[in-house]
């Protein structure tokens, strides 16, 4: 984490709305739980500057890396609104290296970016050790960072949330398109929640608003009445909060176990209509049952209360599926098995049938 | 860019502050500008979830993988209230670039994260146009990127910019610490503007706050006013606007040419004093001698108008010196030689020293 330090006497800095020493507090609490994230290939005790990574030292094979950046969106907001930092780094997490678990590939190491208003170092402590918590269960390295005080930019409590994962893969195993065949069965992964997309249409829906500062000049009380309401035996709020799952552990266990995955993938922002079409040639479909699985509550409650249409709910949200694995018909029930065994929800949800490239939902 | 595209109806997600149309729009434009930063190891075609990036298809060498993130700061913050867009992508790649610079290593791939409040297709293509251009001249490919609309985050036009390099280095020969010598020389690479640290302050002293939502309520007329002062044949603003100076291409012709450089340090938050030690064995010390290099305009202008101490500029801003290098001293007029040939300002500014590990400023 490159956040300067500097000593601790109220400079002009400071006043400018740049706390030195809260940044230096803040980098101090995560280096015990960033380093524990440390996996082979990790060279330590050079610069700082830059993370590094010796490809020489990690079992991983291959010579493709595989690269993705992304942020957990507006599901920030609603854990600041809801005073609750620490499972936004498992989101950011999963958005990051799922999208790269898709490809075949194995994640060598995360770098994450956090812009805050006011660096409060409770609050960048949780957010970090809920990314290096999930970075552990990945088997990637939290390489580096950078917190980053934006003064005024956001109400107290507040912040912004990306990420970067560096992965590494065989070139002649990269899962996609190419390696789809008339016949391969479509195995859904489940997610009982929202992940991390979808959050300004379901703020605007249960709060009334998806402007950050409106609903901040909200009273507590009024927003609290709303997300403590009894969901599911939890609350709405905590619902839509609840962390991503990661799917890369299991999915890198059905490889490790002999499934030949031909593609995935990974079902954010944009659905299964818009996700799913990117592993798909432009000669076949796939053809999804959207009643071989149960739609999980969260999804139906925000259809209801939101008057949404169910073909838009299939664009913007994950409607219960989380990952789409493309796999031979004869290795669909050993895939199903191995994930259920693994404590996922899985479901054959279809086929790839001859088409024209697109996704089409029954 | 993964930003999902959806038919342009308004839907309920528009409704909630999220434009697809604009989404679409915004990442078409900046197709063929991205496709522009290509270089050999970049694998196409496959995928679109992770970027893709072929080690064996690369000339660099080595196995180490170097990697920082970085934002460029309040700066995208003066950009907006300026209303330019097309340099700060310089901004960005320098400050991510030049980060691994400093370790030996070359640049191979770039992803930036661009948070916006409303996506503006005209404003992200100026954006990320700037950071394709400063890939191609550091040799970079923009291998991925995110664009995330946050309704209500932030006023119009504003925005947040980070950015992740991936480079690659041979393990024995990362410069750093461990190869500084005693005599070694202090070679400063001239940085005539801020960079992009700092401006929170900056732009406190100058426009009397460096709260965005402040600034923005201030009247454009009263803004405007001060932006457009003259400055040093150019305007206030616009010098603190100026784009970060590329280190990258000098310092790899200055390898290519046979200087053996020790260790450099990247001059950003911090200054010379808060950098430069990063690269200093515990028994040794960098002697800088301030006088060897005219500050630049904008600093003095700086210091002056916010009555500010010259320790807490240095411990600020880069004064003037972007990159420090520590070079034999056998190799110090060669080094300085080529890179004023190569049209940057270098400076014989200090020789490490017995010390304590710490810079210290004569």
């Amino acid at each position: 984490m490159d956040k300067q330090v500097e000593p601790s006497k109220k400079s002009a800095y400071e006043e400018a709305g740049v706390s030195i020493g809260a940044g230096e507090r803040a980098v101090d609490a995560i280096k015990k739980v960033v380093a524990s994230t440390k996996v082979d290939g990790v060279v330590g005790g050079i610069g700082g500057f830059g993370g590094l990574f010796d490809l020489s030292y990690t079992s991983a094979k291959g010579s493709v890396l595989v690269s993705s950046t992304d942020g957990v969106g507006t599901k920030a907001y609603l854990a600041a609104s809801l005073k609750k930092y620490d499972t936004i780094g498992f989101d950011l997490v999963a958005m990051c290296v799922d999208d790269i678990t898709v490809l075949g590939a194995k994640p060598l190491f995360m770098l994450d970016y956090l812009s805050i208003g006011k660096l409060d170092p409770a609050i960048s402590t949780e957010i970090v050790t809920g990314i290096a918590l999930a970075c552990k269960e990945v088997g990637a390295a939290l390489l580096g960072g950078e917190m980053a005080e934006h003064p005024g930019s956001m109400p107290d409590g507040h912040f912004d949330l990306a990420g970067f994962v560096v992965g590494i893969v065989d070139g002649s195993e990269i899962w996609g398109a190419h390696k789809v065949k008339l016949g391969d069965a479509l195995i859904g992964i489940g997610s009982p929640n929202l992940r991390s997309n979808g959050l300004s249409l379901a703020r605007k829906i249960v709060f009334g608003s998806s402007d950050m500062h409106e609903l901040d000049a909200k009273s507590q009380v009024e927003f609290q009445s709303i997300a403590q309401m009894p969901f599911d035996s939890s609350t709405v709020g905590e619902t839509m909060l609840e962390p991503s799952i990661l799917y890369y552990p299991a999915v890198s266990k059905l490889v490790g176990g002999g499934i030949s995955v031909h593609a995935a993938a990974h079902i954010t922002g944009g659905g299964i209509l818009g996700n799913l079409n990117r592993v798909l040639p432009p000669d076949l479909s796939a053809e999804v049952e959207i009643s071989s699985w149960s739609v999980p509550p969260i999804f139906t409650f925000l259809q209801e209360r939101g008057d949404i249409e169910l073909n838009e709910m299939f664009r913007v949200f994950n409607m219960g599926i989380g990952m789409v694995l493309v796999v031979d018909k004869d290795e669909k029930l050993a895939t199903v098995d191995l994930l259920q065994y693994l404590g996922h929800g899985a479901y054959e949800i279809g086929s790839i049938v001859e088409g024209d490239g697109r996704v089409k939902l029954r």
